[in-house]
């Protein structure tokens, strides 16, 4: 019945922030393809009370760290926080992978019961790792990566699910859809969005 | 080191949601107060090829359902996705809800390490319990229910990150952050998005 705690974040995090690396890569690029500024889109929002996407790129990284950090009581690596292009963006997540991948998978053992406090200027947050987890770090991170999903896909980057999903690991396929989702995206395999 | 296969996919589930049935409460409620026929929004899409509203909100259901069918063994029940209001996506989710409440934990008891197998007309995708928990239907679900979210907040519903997160289990607070996050959406809870 159990899932591993190293396995439920550290690599979920891994996995997923290289799949940001890699729409980010696609998002630059399209801003050669289509000629306008990169820094339009990275301050472009969904909605003019939301974060644009430079932002939702930082806090989604800033939740891998601090997810990883506080379940194994190491300390958090504490960013500027200034970044304001492609290649900045894209030095921020090596840092935050670099990080995650230093921690250790006996690390995180016992975590899901040991106690994580969240410490902000206005209070504080108290959780058991399986909690905080579960219901706090996964779905803000979620919230973050897909926001910047959307946002992007909103503003005619081409990308598709299996972008976002990434090469999932432990996967294997048989037939058509081995050859569909091990390649590049293609209108049929854009379908489910 | 150990997380619940239960806990981490059929409460998480639930939890989620519930969360989504209320930010469609909330879309349902924006219809009437800004005056437009609530199909337009449901029909809504954030780019021409993905998903309007109403299918974001059957697919994220169906992750959720085909999850905890798949990680014990019992028969993913068939939906007919034919819903086209408001009100029979909210019933479509309390199906959902039942469904996933009449599985017990127990029969989650040892699912990391089975095997699961997705069969599709083109094809099988084949995992271990956990893998599948954690690199797909996750993934999938948070995808498809962050879609749902982004399309609404877009189109200008009033929400913020407290409205996805919902009431975060086991999560106890402390100082001014306990006001601010228990009770409704504010201006200044919805600051981090």
């Amino acid at each position: 019945m159990s899932n591993s705690m190293y396995q439920g974040s550290a690599l979920v995090f891994t996995h997923n922030l290289k799949n940001l690396s890699k729409l980010l890569k696609k998002a630059a690029a399209d801003c050669k393809v289509r000629g306008y500024d990169p820094s339009v889109l990275l301050n472009t929002r969904l909605a003019p009370d939301m974060f644009p996407l430079v932002k939702q790129v930082q806090v989604a990284t800033d939740n891998a760290k601090g997810c990883c950090a506080r379940l194994t009581g190491v300390a958090n690596p504490l960013f500027e926080d200034d970044e304001t292009t492609f290649p900045e963006l894209q030095e921020r997540i090596k840092r935050v992978l670099a990080f995650i991948r230093s921690l250790k998978a006996a690390q995180f053992e016992g975590s899901d019961s040991r106690q994580v406090e969240m410490k902000t200027p206005i209070g504080n947050l108290t959780f058991n790792g399986a909690d905080y987890l579960n219901g706090w770090a996964l779905p803000n991170f979620y919230f973050h990566y897909g926001a910047a999903y959307n946002l992007l896909r909103h503003n005619g980057v081409q990308l598709g699910k299996l972008d976002f999903l990434g090469p999932v690991p432990g996967m294997t396929m048989s037939g058509k859809i081995a050859k569909m989702m091990s390649g590049k995206t293609t209108a049929k395999t854009k379908k489910k969005r």
